[in-house]
């Protein structure tokens, strides 16, 4: 079972942002930036190439929803999309407030407070 | 007029892998990977969210086939997808077969010959 799915289960706590029956978003626990948000399907597919193509454009059409209410919360120059997905076995798309490409780069880290997580995750939710 | 509006008219040349009435894609020149692709619309438009969300989904879609005719031609651990935009204000998909995060981050770079790049594009069309 992936971190995600016990995240989806509330085994593990999450700021979540958007959830409905087939996908999920929540802060990125370990951010690129601050509002640094995962969008995941509920179903546990390794990879997003694998996914059968109808799922896969609900969710980017629901990735979509989610980065404009990102845009609409936090000021960046625009928001970056990244699927990698060589440490998780679990599709996630990756939405992350630009400043710069090394905010891209999965290297330098956003450090939040407990706080910050859960007022950031209510404001996006909020512009949803 | 951007690059890639360019390559669209057939001003500058490019190494064509997939087209239709609304998007096109090609070998990124300065590819992370070998069949490093970029799949891009060819209304010229900035940011991806900026996009009306019809044309966007249609966006994923075409990026979806193409994904999968590169997997089926590079050898990968998987295809990854980055939408960055800082550079060329003209919406791109980046496709780039992946064998470690490195091959994400846009720093380390492939260098292929002009005949790597025409068989590259070449078999990944013939695998659509």
């Amino acid at each position: 079972m992936s971190i995600f799915t016990k995240i989806i289960n509330g085994e593990i706590p999450s700021h979540k942002v958007a959830e409905n029956d087939e996908f999920i978003a929540f802060l990125d626990i370990n951010p690129n930036a601050k509002g640094h948000t995962l969008c995941v399907p509920k179903q546990e597919i390794d990879k997003i190439f694998d996914m059968e193509k109808g799922l896969y454009t609900r969710l980017m059409d629901f990735s979509y929803d989610v980065a404009k209410a990102i845009e609409k919360t936090i000021p960046c120059k625009r928001v970056g999309v990244a699927v990698v997905g060589l440490e998780v076995p679990h599709v996630h798309v990756h939405l992350i407030p630009l400043q710069d490409m090394d905010d891209m780069r999965f290297q330098r880290k956003a450090s939040l407070t407990q706080q910050e997580f859960e007022e950031t995750a209510k404001q996006i939710a909020a512009n949803l």
